[in-house]
């Protein structure tokens, strides 16, 4: 029996010993092995307390919870039922640590654990669309205030369309008089636009009034738990769904007054939730922006400029305070959509060299989007990917490809299939690779050129890839000594900003991964970013000593807990 | 292009010839390939004019499957709603190819694919726990027609708990007279045994009189999709309704002339869904079974022996129907369940050992079974596990270990580290597996060894470890190169009888598994059996044959469909 348990317990180091990180951690210090032992303990306890359906005072905070979800303000429509969470008998909801995102959230914010979390440092975010960072109800708030933006509907709204019908933003000239005021009136003539502001101002009272407007706005933008757990519960139309958030979102945010001030609050934002670095997808289909004047005449250029110029008013602000360390600034990945034709696809290749020639340090890589199950495979741009990469690499420009690929449940269909292009087309990360699992010697490759995948883990869970973190094959992948960084996809529309949702999810899912893992994939996202080598050298050697501060205030806030 | 064009399909082979039986498929006759193409052709046409939510001729078909279904015979009670099928708005349910088993069962049944599994010859069923293996219905009506069988209930049958309150059976001496006849009166004594057939034939018909008996009886043993989907919607919360059911028909089965007629109808189902063998796990842990006469002492030597009578009579009744070749027989794994001491195990053990001794063609092997979740780990037998090794291996039998493991959504925690063990304990199959793809060095051992997986979809997918097919990690075991079969666990409780449902969500779940490669796997069931050498041949080459005249008819019935 001796020798048995022996080989078992070699068997099991063996196979810990393949995980990425294996190293770092086999050097923990004194403090951060009592700091990992806090925070499985505090794992352990809340498992038990809080993620089991039979504790009866879970149930209380439950439904606590989702009253105060559910509340909106001066909201009193039909809409905040239980329904609305999804939750129809809030009575049998089941849980457990790692479950639905939307159904949980209440309760993971009431967590000893996530606590813990928000106070990491995280690292960067490798894998964000920028259209979908910030707090929609944020992003509302800066159209109310902005002068000439206004909104449009298909027809008038009324109780029976409030549910389905999409408004359209646009910046217009202030020299621009509009016909009408409320979209809510039976008078409103299809899709003339009216001043947003007024238009919420005179939205009808039958539908909630300025509040109603705000909710019927917001639920065009974000989703909710009964779309994602029951009205839309499958890959297919929750991709509708989320395609609808972006056109929705499309015309406030193309407002150059409004992204302005979006941009600096998605940095504020990670920089207060412990994120010192964001490498952001940028959707350039669209060739020009509009000016506060609201003419479609700003150009890339001029947004990238502008990106840059708020990068470093951050950092100026922070510099102020005293804390540089907490920033390293962001990077630009260049993307259009996987909708045009390998034609069409050659003016955004010649801008992309362009915008990197003329801004070297924030153009982080190039990417092609969309939902890959309803757009083009890669293969289909291949060719000119080829030589794009050619050009690039004959300017001796440093320009990867960072691209999408296996954010699919297929196997073996042509959306499976672009992990083989995206790395025979030598991509430096992977965008999800949720599907790379089923696919062994695309996982050597990946792990002999220490190709990272940008797992976020719930945006897979709310496009249904996967019904619960349990279920996700990030444990698989980093099983199979598979680099992974965690980020948060769509946040606007999911509602999980920041990174600590995400951590969070990941670190209940799993007994083998603990606080060090977590914190070594944290750390990795700034190895795997491309930031160039002083600068990241900085940034890691800051998040070293952060995450140092990080493990004492554990054991001092908390070491408590492993007395009894 | 070419180049990389050429690169692209050499890497696309090299990974397609790690599957199991590439060797085979790729060796196909022409017949074989004109039937795959058909199989495909058939499966893309119904992943789009079934399988697509936006399909309105489906919407009607899927109402029409529901009302079917929802209808008892006789019952009108509330209970046959909408939210009985588990679909709470069948105008937005989401439809997909390997979507939740309950709910696309009726669905499944109107498909032409599916009229192509049933034909298929399917092997072996190498995982069934023969206490849930047969039709509920089929089993109740056996419960009417036996002399002395009784059932009694914690208190009174009412409206109120008619949801949730468990009969238990017992088989009783002709001698007994019991008290009652109504299990539903007000007056009826807490647990007092009443004749079946006149508790069936006196219940309230406040409660539906006896098909509303029926429908609680039945809904007691069989799992619905409003449990599986919304009640008890989790791991946890469907095994214990899963463990109820086995409450419940343990007193029924331990009957042996309800278990004899029951054993003989799961061997003639099976035959009919194109089944061969049948290798079902036997629950062996009350010690003695009853009698007709009511008396707990029938030994498990005699049930044995019963077992080989029934096999001998199905394969008599067979052979005078010139049908030999469907049926080469039946053996039994030999199970306990993790719950007792490990010196309470060592009963078991030397009785399995006296069984092989005594009916050394019946008895397959051993196995511990139970909710691996909830139930002892392996590591706590191990002690006793080695020693009866050596016993067996010291007396020269072949008895085999068969064992779960892995059959959790857990990672690196005691459950999941069950597979260790299995393996160290040299298990000759793994029953389930389901998180060996977290672990690369025992994947690797299986490979080796040879040691094939006993995947059971749809019971995985009922017991709340994914939430469909395509989510489900077997296409990853397969792509691996991690030897596979597909079996049904539970198909009494889960409603998956025979093979064909679980067949059916293995096909319409990978665009790499076509026709050849479910063949494969129903192929791999004989040779991963324990039949002896030569009945083992004898079985293949009758698969063989079926086969291939399974194949002629998909091409003679369906060839006209390739000609468009």
């Amino acid at each position: 029996m001796d020798a048995y348990l022996k080989q078992r317990a070699e068997l099991i180091a063996s196979e810990r010993a393949l995980r990425p990180g294996h190293a770092r951690i086999q050097q923990a210090s004194e403090a951060e092995l009592k700091a990992e032992q806090i925070v499985r303990k505090i794992r352990a306890d809340e498992a038990h307390s809080i993620w089991h359906s039979e504790n009866p005072d879970f149930r209380a905070l439950f439904r606590e919870a989702s009253k105060e979800q559910m509340a909106e303000p001066n909201d009193d429509s039909a809409r905040t039922t239980a329904d609305e969470w999804g939750v129809e008998h809030p009575e049998v909801v089941n849980l457990f640590p790692g479950m639905a995102f939307l159904t949980a959230r209440k309760i993971i914010e009431n967590t000893k654990l996530y606590k813990i979390v928000q106070k990491m440092p995280k690292g960067g975010i490798l894998h964000s669309h920028l259209d979908s960072t910030v707090d929609v109800d944020f992003a509302l708030s800066l159209a109310v205030k902005q002068p000439g933006m206004h909104i449009s509907v298909p027809e008038p709204v009324t109780a029976n369309n409030v549910e389905s019908i999409l408004p359209q933003f646009r910046q217009m000239a202030s020299s621009f008089k509009a016909d009408a005021t409320d979209v809510s009136h039976a008078a409103y003539a299809a899709e003339t636009w009216v001043p947003y502001a007024a238009a919420r101002q005179s939205f009808s009272s039958s539908l909630g009034g300025p509040a109603g407007f705000d909710a019927w706005v917001r639920s065009t933008m974000k989703i909710d738990p009964n779309e994602a757990y029951t009205k839309y519960n499958s890959h297919r139309k929750m991709w509708d769904k989320l395609r609808n958030t972006f056109y929705v979102s499309n015309g406030l945010l193309r407002s150059i007054p409004i992204f302005t001030q979006y941009i600096k609050e998605y940095f504020w934002a990670s920089i207060a939730d412990g994120i010192s670095y964001v490498e952001p997808r940028v959707n350039f289909l669209f060739k020009a922006m509009w000016s506060a004047e609201g003419e479609q005449n700003v150009t890339h250029r001029e947004f990238v400029a502008l990106f840059g110029r708020i990068i470093d008013e951050v950092k100026a602000e922070l510099k102020e305070q005293g804390r540089e360390g907490e920033f390293v600034g962001a990077k630009i990945i260049y993307t259009t959509i996987k909708i045009i034709t390998p034609e069409e696809m050659e003016w955004y290749f010649d801008e992309c060299i362009a915008l990197k020639q003329e801004f070297p340090q924030l153009i982080a890589g190039f990417d092609l989007v969309g939902p890959e199950d309803f757009v083009k495979p890669l293969k289909y741009y291949a060719e000119g990917l080829l030589r794009f990469r050619k050009r690039i690499d004959d300017l001796g420009l440093d320009l990867p490809f960072i691209l999408h690929a296996g954010e699919t449940l297929g196997d073996g269909d042509e959306v499976d299939d672009n992990l083989y292009d995206a790395i025979l087309l030598d991509t430096k990360r992977i965008g999800h690779g949720f599907s790379l699992v089923k696919h062994p010697l695309l996982m050597d490759t990946c792990k002999k050129r220490g190709i990272p995948l940008e797992i976020c883990p719930i945006s897979n869970e709310l496009l249904r890839l996967t019904s619960s973190m349990p279920a996700h094959p990030m444990p698989m992948l980093i099983a199979h000594g598979i680099e992974v960084v965690v980020s948060n996809d769509d946040p606007g529309a999911f509602g999980n900003l920041g990174l600590s949702y995400d951590f969070f999810q990941v670190l209940v899912a799993s007994e083998v991964t603990g606080l060090l893992g977590v914190g070594v994939i944290a750390r990795r996202s700034l190895e795997a970013s491309m930031l160039e080598a002083d600068r990241k050298a900085k940034a890691l050697a800051s998040w070293d000593a952060r995450w140092a501060e990080f493990v004492d205030w554990i054991n001092k806030e908390y070491g408590h807990l492993l007395d009894k």
